[in-house]
């Protein structure tokens, strides 16, 4: 159920395609519902030919408060933006979108802060740590951004796509020139955090994304993958003493923030999760 | 309480600025939760000036499955559809838009639509009858073009925009060639049935559309306002002995119209009534 919808109603457009998978608007709407607010998470599946008419024209529609970007829109967006945050900057991708009073769009990227502020929840504080993300792809250059902005002191990267692991060393570089970063290290042994961003160790038989006895049980370790809760990868980190944060932390973490983010009332994970009309 | 809203769900936008007043979300929306239907009814502002633009992005969204027009686009939206109704075509208005399997526009028009679907529920056969629409504006338009769609055999023209009844009444013949048509007639007497669609008669103290001493008690009195039931007009007309139907029974009795135009499960206007969360 979600509040009723009238001629009053702001609208968040849910921006990708397709959109068969999309679990947002079961997140939003039974909490708009429950704050008794009066807005929405309305799907809209614009295919990549179309998104560049289609944003712009959703954007003068008079009811539209923001819009969450997903596949295959989060990089294209950028260049239809007033004004980008450092995290989105950094990440090389923008995933929510506000339109402030004076009709200027602020864009923002939340996927990489889910996980940092699903670390602080079980105790794990980002700043002066150091933290090892394997994986340069969208996700990993979000959680990548979110721990430097987070103020982590030193992060490794790595990605078997150099370039793509090389152009995000120089985007963290550039925005924080404080910042100790290792390029091209899989070696997990002195890292306080482990996020695994790329596929692998997702299946049964998978090879892991580093050399797992490399590994000390002192290391925090984060998964990416919602599909399942406890990957192969995480089910080795477990049996070598690692506390972890499973993948669909990472989304019900990131939630506030993007209520933050839209001047909504905001609340904390739990509430979400249990007000939400999907479980995993 | 709507429908849960999720990736799968079927948009019906409901396009027109300002959206304030909009009612059709409470109507369609709580029945779509009542058959179970994936659907929502969001309203959309879209300003004149963006229309242009905006109605062809929204319907290049994946999810649309249709849109219902209103105010200011019912003229403007003909010149972008692909097929047009006789109703449509003779009203000059068109208020609903179906994007069919091959991804033509199919536009028609129901404004007239909920009036005669009521005549009939109260006994009053429009096929043969003679009609009397007072007002060749939009709904006035809507309610000739819908009571010719009926195969009334005489209908009756009045307006003080005399260029505009004129441009109606050629619509008119031009479609239905065997129709008898009364140009710039405002007496009621020897008619079956009256339509108010003047802004005259809302107000107590308003000149009277018509010499209310030349209405016959065996006229069936219409009118089309909504913002009351019971107008000064039709309290005369009451008074004077006529059957009347008021302006919300139009507005009920067009949606199963608009289902059936949707191809989605119909129902009668009385169920919708029962379940709308709007209540005059």
């Amino acid at each position: 159920m979600t509040q009723d919808v009238d001629g009053n109603t702001s609208l968040i457009a849910h921006i990708g395609y397709p959109t068969g998978s999309f679990k947002a608007p079961m997140i939003y709407n039974p909490y708009f519902e429950h704050i008794k607010l009066n807005a929405l998470v309305v799907p809209i599946g614009v295919k990549p030919e179309d998104f560049e008419t289609s944003f712009p024209a959703i954007f003068r529609f008079s009811n539209i408060h923001g819009a969450l970007i997903t596949m295959p829109h989060k990089v294209h967006v950028l260049s239809f933006l007033d004004e980008i945050s450092t995290t989105a900057k950094v990440a090389g991708a923008c995933n929510a979108v506000r339109k402030d009073a004076d009709g200027r769009l602020i864009g923002d990227m939340f996927d990489g802060e889910g996980f940092t502020r699903g670390l602080l929840r079980k105790g794990v504080t980002s700043a002066g740590a150091s933290a090892l993300v394997v994986g340069s792809g969208g996700v990993g250059s979000a959680i990548a951004a979110s721990l430097a902005a987070a103020r982590v002191s030193r992060l490794g990267l790595y990605d078997v796509n150099v370039a793509a692991m090389q152009a995000l060393g120089e985007r963290l570089q550039s925005h924080y020139p404080e910042l100790e970063i290792e390029l091209q290290t899989n070696d997990p042994a002195g890292y306080d955090v482990l996020v695994n961003a790329t596929p692998l160790g997702m299946k049964p038989g998978d090879p892991m994304p580093i050399d797992m006895a490399r590994l000390s049980s002192d290391t925090f370790v984060g998964e990416v993958v919602m599909k399942q809760e406890m990957t192969p990868f995480l089910s080795q980190a477990v049996a070598r003493g690692c506390k972890v944060q499973v993948g669909v932390d990472m989304l019900f973490e990131q939630i506030p923030a993007y209520l933050e983010f839209f001047g909504f009332r905001t609340t904390t994970a739990d509430v979400l999760r249990d007000l939400a009309h999907i479980h995993y």
